[in-house]
């Protein structure tokens, strides 16, 4: 029964990585799309999105599973329940790439804008924070899930400083406004990813040290009061 | 013991209606701030993001506290990780009111865009989808919950239809950039929020029905094989 419990959670460890993967892969995709001016590449991200949504609800009805049959305690009840929050978080960010991946098809239709070119650059960081907030889910490691939290503040930087380019590039040449306003939303939702993905690192260092640094409370151990 | 579990689950549902109505005070007043041009308004939604902050953590515990002493099963379980969802749920509402304060706080030192005069209507949807998603998760009423989700495509389409006479309003006259810019974010905020809300209104669907309405699988139960 124990073994049996801990190989079930293996399993939800592996569909997690694939979730994430998927979901990575989106946003590279989205990108690549948006680089090359492919539609086509645009597409399937929009298309893909259907596999990513059943893979959620999969993962989802797993962890109501162990919830209900093993009744777990202590650190396995917090695995589980951080689990169903970082798969509801994955969902949302493949919905972020469909959404960068609409906005791309809008783009492609218009003249490029050469401020697009930092775009990959952010979205590599982005993509990076979502495989390193897995990657220590994975191996507990608490000091990595720190490092990517750090991370988002060089997001945030990079897309003010980009939108507000966008904004004078759109206010001195009408013929820049349609690319402009979706490499700013483009921007927008890479942000958000870079969000969801600290909120993913978050729920790593609560699972590991029952300790939530979720709202500026770093080292306050505010739930296992 | 059974008498305490369900006066700690009304506690539980009591707490969610308080972070509900705080969230949907918080769109009122960033909202009321634009409409009023009120710097002070704006500001109080940013600085009130910490009560949010801090119930969300307060149920989060209640939460897992339940499921650890209690080991509910069946429609007691799928209610109480429901609830967890929905708090996160209302913490990012809650969080796209901040950012629409933001985009609030820049449009106000701009000129009035007669076009910002749809938006209180599309916010008045926007919250009352808010308020019903969460009156039909304490009620049980999943007729009112479809409805929630049905008013999703009201309004995604007043966002396109807004979205799309800003970038005119951009393209025609660049002194109205920068203050359009700012309502087609706040649009988007909107927009993200009635999405949130369709998520509660779906799980409350499920938690009800254990019927999973997520991504276009209306009426199959997918999660109870």
């Amino acid at each position: 029964m124990e073994r049996h419990f801990h190989e079930q959670l293996d399993t939800l460890r592996a569909k997690l990585l694939e979730m994430a993967m998927l979901a990575e892969e989106s946003i590279a995709l989205a990108v690549q799309a948006m680089v090359e001016r492919e539609n086509n590449k645009a597409q399937a991200v929009i298309d893909g999105d259907e596999a990513v949504n059943r893979l959620e609800v999969e993962i989802d009805e797993r962890c109501l599973k162990l919830l209900a049959l093993q009744q777990p305690m202590a650190v396995d009840l917090r695995f589980i329940t951080s689990a169903m929050k970082i798969n509801n978080d994955l969902e949302r960010i493949a919905d972020h790439a469909v959404n960068i991946a609409t906005y791309t098809l809008a783009l492609n239709g218009t003249d490029p804008l050469a401020l697009a070119a930092s775009l990959p650059r952010m979205a590599d960081t982005v993509r990076a924070m979502v495989r390193e907030s897995l990657h220590c889910f994975v191996t507990g490691n608490v000091e990595e899930a720190r490092a990517v939290c750090a991370r988002d503040d060089e997001v945030d930087v990079f897309d003010e400083t980009l939108s507000r380019k966008l904004l004078s590039a759109m206010i001195k040449d009408p013929d820049a406004v349609t690319s402009a306003m979706q490499l700013t939303l483009i921007s927008k939702n890479l942000e958000r990813i870079a969000d969801l993905a600290t909120n993913i690192a978050e729920e790593v260092i609560f699972i590991y040290r029952a300790t939530s640094i979720k709202h500026g409370q770093p080292f306050k151990d505010v739930r296992s009061r």
